[in-house]
């Protein structure tokens, strides 16, 4: 490609742009967002080869425009973005919920642009920001596709090569398909660790001085961003209740075993627990 | 001291057996279980200095007995070595739970004996055995003593003096502290976990291949021993269908503010966990 916009010069954005540039897939990148200091530092660190505060100067020129921002500001851009682009621009973005930026684009071009392909890398760090950009982020991770039956399929496929090109392994899924998988694999269990804390604040918050390796573990995604999260739960929230509902009656099934005294039961639980874990974790 | 007897010399019985000899606190250490060849092994590998396959010649001359078993057998351990032990015997123990082994002791002696001081390291790996044995495994780690009132004082400072010199933290507490402390921090976590891979495995086991970091490090504790998960949860029973009941009230109260997209309750929520998280991880 000559020349693609990243909207968003965040750890996604930031990842992808020096994973295409690595593997020579973009002649010139050109960074958009609110922050100069950011954009210039980008582009010191040669994540960018240029950058504007102006959208419209951003997008002169481009193939593609990848959309780098938290989802609730999707539809924001696309407004933003809209009267700069035309047809033949294929748009991507990066988003952790892919109905809310199908539906988006539907209010914004009132119909799903031809050539838009909404992406999901399931990929990330701990760290964000710029300095923490890794062209090899997406190395081995899974990018989930959500392009509709209406997309343009060279737009696809050209989406696919260069997440490929970054070493992605790209897979192709409905939208609603993806935000059923990710609720139940990502967006639930973030809900559970935020949960867990909030029950021990209420609770007993001295309780932590006595919590050890198995908390340590579990915890950790409630030091996740409450944003993001706030986010993700508004923009999939159908799902997110569904399945706190379905696990809600696991819970429940547990907490009658354990009144009942059921032991062969619990155990034959969490044995089968304990082996779906493990042959997930050796693959 | 002179004697200590183990009863189970598994990897908390070895370790607490090693740090004793690294901290020259005992002369002889013999090893009491149902397998000869482990201890064989153990007598080999230098844990202990001998071993016996009869619990009147383990117990003979000894001035303590550390029952390192699963919780549910320590009834019938106590059983067992009651012939054998006087009232001078120290009794100690390792059991994750504390209330069911003071209501094992009550049963077999008909009170809770005088110098039985339970013990809860709260320590661990996920290897186990003999082979995992460390000196170091308790060193910084809590170890929490649940004397009764009626406890021999002397006894309670002998267990803390051993305890502290294989580096442990002690602290004492009741055994409905102890219970009701551990059910929120590490048998409710688990409880979570093992009950995410049931709802998985029921509705959607293919899930999994879609799930990332976060998935890894929630789930990890779901590949804990499924015996002694099973007897934690019939040992604490009372405690842990509390803090279910009480956790699902949070759930209940997370899918409402979602449904009602109160935004901002959600990241404030979400701040907080989050907040609570962090600080608990850098103390």
């Amino acid at each position: 490609m000559n020349k693609i916009c990243i909207i968003g010069v965040g750890l996604i954005g930031a990842s992808f742009a020096v994973g295409l540039k690595c593997a020579n897939q973009v002649n010139t990148i050109i960074g958009f967002g609110r922050h100069e200091d950011k954009l210039k530092k980008a582009q010191t660190l040669g994540i960018i080869d240029q950058y504007s505060l102006d959208i419209g100067s951003a997008l002169e020129g481009v193939q593609m425009v990848l959309i780098a921002v938290p989802v609730n500001s999707f539809k924001q851009i696309l407004s933003l973005i809209k009267p700069h682009i035309d047809d033949a621009t294929i748009i991507c973005d990066v988003g952790s919920t892919k109905g809310s930026v199908v539906d988006a684009a539907k209010d914004i071009f009132g119909q799903m642009p031809k050539r838009f392909v909404p992406a999901h890398p399931i990929a990330g760090k701990e760290k964000s920001g710029i300095e923490a950009a890794d062209e090899k982020l997406f190395y081995n991770q899974r990018i989930i596709l959500t392009p509709q039956d209406c997309t343009d399929t060279q737009a696809v496929t050209k989406v696919r090569e260069l997440w490929e090109s970054v070493g992605g392994k790209v897979e192709i899924m409905s939208a609603q398909k993806h935000d059923d998988l990710l609720a139940m694999t990502s967006h639930l269990p973030h809900i559970l660790a935020f949960s867990l804390m909030d029950y021990l604040r209420d609770n007993n918050p001295d309780a932590m001085n006595y919590a050890a390796g198995g908390f340590k573990d579990f915890s950790r995604i409630a030091s996740s961003d409450s944003l993001m999260w706030r986010d993700i739960c508004l923009n999939n929230s159908v799902d997110i209740i569904k399945h706190i509902n379905g696990y809600q009656q696991v819970l429940n099934k547990l907490a009658n075993l354990i009144e009942n005294r059921q032991s062969q039961t619990l155990e034959n639980l969490f044995s089968e627990a304990k082996s779906m874990r493990d042959a997930w974790y050796s693959k």
